[in-house]
């Protein structure tokens, strides 16, 4: 299987490192050019000594990021950059036939009004909005395939719509009063020389932030009204702590259906275990757990992989699903270079087993 | 102020250990007595060396645990014992004249029945439960006075009840449907000598655990039926954090009115706001947050405090209220010598600031 | 006893927060005044929440730096400033009738060629050197108690510094070819929006750094070669470690006399063993350890004791001195009020234990 | 290049796990068998879910350890088992023909007094010590290819000796006197449910201790007497830091040659520049770092490389080495990965990048 030629733009940040990290190791990419106006001019190896001992990381430098250049030396172009900044990236690299992978929400929602409401500003490229495609490669995989604009999904909402989306989408549960409370590690605030980041601050400590309307709202709603096929409302509370990397998510749904007896309540078990079982019978990176197994993230970190597990409540009538993963693999880099597997034909797990 | 003559049993583990700390330095404590049958006859000092420059922590010997002998030299009795082993000391105690301050499970639930439930034992002295106060100062404070024996309340339950009670209690939040989503530090395990507790299992590590049905659900519907003046279910997910201590727990309710425009949302802002200043504005150790503060465990941590703040969601109709606390002080050993002090009659914040 | 009216000029990083929990809970000290230009019109509250249910917390406010207002409310100010900054502000303040207890390097090494070797500026007061007193209190208490200006030391010297002193001054080692080998908490790199210091860059990290010519040695080898009565040159080692408080310090010494049987090794440690003890056995924070037991940061996080122990070597004819210390309490802000406690007549330990 | 047939035996602690790991994924090994008596009848996945993905694990059980057995499945038998104990496999092992690759300390000791004076036992297998060889592969290529047995190194002195030797061998530094003091994560521990390795006894927490006889001094002081052709005595100091995996150490070292003046100590450093270079040249795990680059564990973690930096320091005269690496890759099974490699012919990365 032949090569590509691929770009990251952007790549001084932690998912911008952990794309560098899975691209350096796969098969069949050729990271040819790294940009980062902060680094330009450096090697790979000396910003990152975890990859020193790999020779493209020692002969490859940084770049500053210019358009024209990368489109002559990549076929595929990862965007790592800031909302808003990304799709001034995307648009004349899609010009010059590059194919791209925005790890940026800019092309996750499909509804300018929407964006600007949750991101604060004009969406900077709507006429793009049409070809772009979810990169959720467990759900969206045929149009994967053939997109040539992935909007690759946030940390956040693939912890949440792995496990949501097969239940809203078959019936199970009622799409409306979805909770989703979410902790996170701090890699998930990105490479910012901020005091709140600092390891005195965020050691020993748990906090929620951004309550209650975090942006990753936008997407996870969209995605779920999607596949409830009407408009869905959700209540999401995100927490920072102190792990380097993780999420883990739990779920609060209500089952359509009541579960007053036991017969009853096997019944639905049997239903929700068939409705995961289904939709993820083909799909390398989801691990639903079995007997008292219970979501941990230190089991995923490291891999693209997401747990699910849930369990039904007979006191309080509640399906709980719990989901663990790891934010910059298959929350960010790793999901993203899933999409550019199925782009590009190649096997879907390679590079990330 | 005269002092009072104080034993702790069974101070081996990390409340018992915060206990020593906190009755150590109390202005009106004579810590007279510890027992432990693992260090029987080392000193404190030896045991815990951070204590180690008190002179008391220099000359007190741990004890094997002799009911006689400890009601000799103490007049308040501080139980930090497994659930069931409590009740076995706790009724010998109260007849040889002592206090009793049980920091274990046994006489947090009134019924004996929901005991058995949740403990999966029967209850081992059930003549004991109607003298028994919740030694919940900020809503017990008058029983506490007059009782011979508090059982204080678990780590858990005080980071959902404070926040709770006078939400249901005035109405404003329907009893039903609560979730109550929290994050403990690994000390909430107790000192055990467990795989699971291990350093290399809990850092870089979250998970979901006891789910759907915690033992501490009991004490927790129990305080809120009573609060509601009926019988009150609810959902409580409990997650283990890499933090020695804290607790952070995230409340999702219903507010009684619906609250579709600006003028609704700002008017039930306002009662809740009124609800919780008059529940507490002779509380010394609950902090209602103002303006765009959220709690923060490192706030609390080493403090017997409370935060407390919460947010309306216009978009989802509900009501997010959020508490941090430390597990070992307000959510055990500080809350039993708040109980004390109302006890003896000194100031609440004695020995406490 | 009386109370003093305090100042704190750069009260908002880790040793200032520091200062503010020790002098807000002093039984002799009346905090009138904290400064900070990032955060001057807000309360103390407002920035350090876990000092909130402090009624002066709530009341008072930083101001910005302002000499005549700072000298007109207080009468012993701590200057919690960078180097350079600091002589700036004890000139002004001295002149005006305060006592100035400084926490910066300025005033520390009495040499201004030395003070620019290693901090590369010229020396910012120099005709101040003269009256300034090195302010480690079981060293210097008699000069501490009439001093007007204290040069309160690092928290690296001073965890080099309580162990070596007495066995260099006593003549049991060597002053040649010391090692200190230092590993301190985070917390120690001050609160500063660096990416070297965020969580994740700091998290499941270890790294020396500054080596082999860091600062500090300039006030260790002042301090040792008075000692010695001779010039002291040491090899000094500093390591970060994920921990936000505590420095572990592990000296390398070569004992004066060989002790090649277990006569000479007993004999040799008995002197050290009086040695240590009659240096300190009036100095309420220095904990010899006996026994097994060996130093540990979370024995002493949080208070201001230095924790000690020693072995000696028969197969290498070297002693190992071990310490513990907390970096913001005994290495910088317990210690610099215990210098307070001394100039102002009151206990040694008074608001320190 | 065909594969071979590997057993893990005793690969329920952090090293056996870590080479599971390993194996898993190499491309030249087929695990055909793995003991635990405690985790005996479950599958790898069951045990360690981290690896469920993988086809293998899922279908490969734990067994109990029986010789007849694991050497009808198993070409090479890796011996993941505490001292004293590992012998017992090893004898049996490589008379039915398997080769061995020992990561307990059984064989590491060629002296078998030596051996009693450090482990307070009897060597359980004398006879076998004359054809162990020390499996350090970037000094026993040769040896290692031609072995049937292997004394895979501890994790300790890898950290040391790789610094170290090329020094000592070369004449450039004095083989006496020299000082290690080393910082290990916790996994060093082992996975053992004991107090002292609670994630509450070890967070916010830095300790020595061993001190200052630890058991790996006994194969440390044996290499480096080989490499000096002289016995070597050192000084070791071992710290338990609150990471999960990585050694960070730091060797003091004295120079043969005096480098007082910038010429000397310019020659010296090209010396050790070129000591080392051509001692590793062809290492493809030995990292020398340049620049102002100094060791971080955080760079090494999950790898099999070993960074090297050294500083000369005039003040003092020595010579300051530093270097990290992951205790369970380099430190334990990655090495003894890249023994079997030498010894099977497979390159020497295989599986290992």
């Amino acid at each position: 299987m032949s090569q590509k030629k691929i770009a990251i733009v952007g790549a001084s940040g932690y998912s911008g490192e952990e794309l560098v990290r899975l691209l350096l190791h796969h098969p069949h990419a050729d990271l040819t050019a790294v940009t980062s106006r902060q680094y330009a001019g450096q090697t790979v190896a000396q910003i990152f000594p975890r990859f020193a001992n790999h020779p493209r990381a020692r002969a490859l430098r940084f770049t500053e990021p210019n358009v024209e250049l990368i489109a002559r030396h990549a076929q595929i172009v990862f965007l790592a950059l800031p909302h808003g900044v990304a799709a001034e990236f995307a648009a004349p690299l899609l010009e010059l036939g590059c194919q791209v992978i925005d790890l940026s929400a800019d092309f996750r929602v499909k509804d300018p009004a929407v964006y600007k409401e949750f991101y604060a500003h004009d969406h900077p490229a709507p006429e793009l909005l049409p070809q772009a495609v979810y990169g959720l490669p467990e759900w969206y995989a045929a149009e994967i395939k053939k997109a040539s604009l992935i909007a690759s999904p946030g940390c956040y909402p693939t912890s949440v719509l792995l496990p949501a989306l097969p239940l809203v989408r078959s019936g199970l549960v009622k799409p409306t009063g979805i909770i989703a409370d979410s902790l996170s590690g701090v890699s998930g605030a990105g490479r910012k020389a901020e005091l709140d980041y600092l390891f005195v601050e965020c050691n020993e400590s748990v906090r929620p932030y951004g309550i209650p309307k975090h942006r990753h709202l936008s997407e996870i709603e969209q995605e779920l009204s999607f596949a409830a096929k009407e408009s869905v409302t959700i209540q999401f509370s995100p927490h920072l702590i102190p792990v380097n990397r993780g999420i883990l998510t739990t779920l609060y749904l209500a089952p359509e259906k009541h579960f007053g007896d036991a017969a009853a309540m096997a019944e639905l078990n049997e239903n929700i275990t068939r409705c995961y079982q289904s939709a993820y019978e083909n799909a390398p990176f989801v691990r639903l757990l079995e007997g008292k197994a219970l979501p941990d993230t230190k089991n995923v970190v490291g891999t693209n992989l997401i747990e699910i597990a849930w369990r039904l409540d007979a006191r309080t009538g509640r399906l709980i699903v719990m989901s663990a993963e790891d934010n910059l693999v298959k929350g960010a880099s790793g999901q993203a270079v899933q999409s550019m597997n199925l782009m590009s034909g190649y096997p879907e797990t390679a590079g990330l087993i």
